[in-house]
């Protein structure tokens, strides 16, 4: 599999996709509204940065409240989803999703509980 | 740049390769005892997790006691981590090594304060 992105939580999406540019020399290929979220992608030669930023209450803002911003999980590519959390129960770990679903930028997601993953959330995506 | 690396912090190192290896079809290609820690790369197709295990007293030991086992920190893959260090003190991020030392795997690797960068700490990577 190949690494796809690490989501970050933020208050401020705008302010640090500006920062993570000027730092990292990537660039901002997509933003949408998504799910209450403004949601950022940056992109590195190989991989993302996810940044998220609450517009109204939800995982994310829970999130920020208990531990500020920050990582908020990791995610995976894979092209087959569906079989990726079938291996993942077949492993005897607990999904948050019993089916991929629709996430940000079109793509399908599903999350696996950080209780069995090393205290990771972590994120299947298939583009 | 390239996203290199997520950092893991985790009580089990080894237990935690053998979960991702089978879950995420990757291998394990780098092990090593370094600064008191047992460390393992996970390569991915483009990226790779690193796994830190404490073996002593230490800022992961800390980390594990006050937060639980998780995401440690992200890097970033660079050609020049001085010129990299040198752009984010432009940028008024503070930087938590004045200059790249020895990491894990015969890298220079240099780290910036999460306080300026979004609450994640980021490290600079030169193979």
């Amino acid at each position: 599999m190949r690494f796809d992105h690490a989501g970050i939580a933020t208050e401020d999406a705008q302010a640090l996709a500006d920062l993570y540019v000027d730092l990292f020399d990537v660039k901002i290929v997509h933003e949408e509204t998504f799910d209450g979220m403004t949601v950022v992608f940056l992109a590195f030669e190989n991989g993302y940065f996810e940044l998220l930023e609450p517009q109204e209450e939800g995982t994310i803002a829970t999130y920020l409240e208990r531990n500020g911003a920050g990582i908020h999980h990791l995610a995976v590519e894979t092209d087959d989803a569906a079989a990726a959390l079938e291996r993942a129960r077949d492993l005897g770990i607990e999904c948050i999703d019993d089916e991929p679903r629709p996430g940000a930028w079109g793509h399908n997601v599903a999350f696996l509980h950080p209780r069995d993953t090393g205290g990771i959330l972590l994120e299947f995506v298939e583009h």
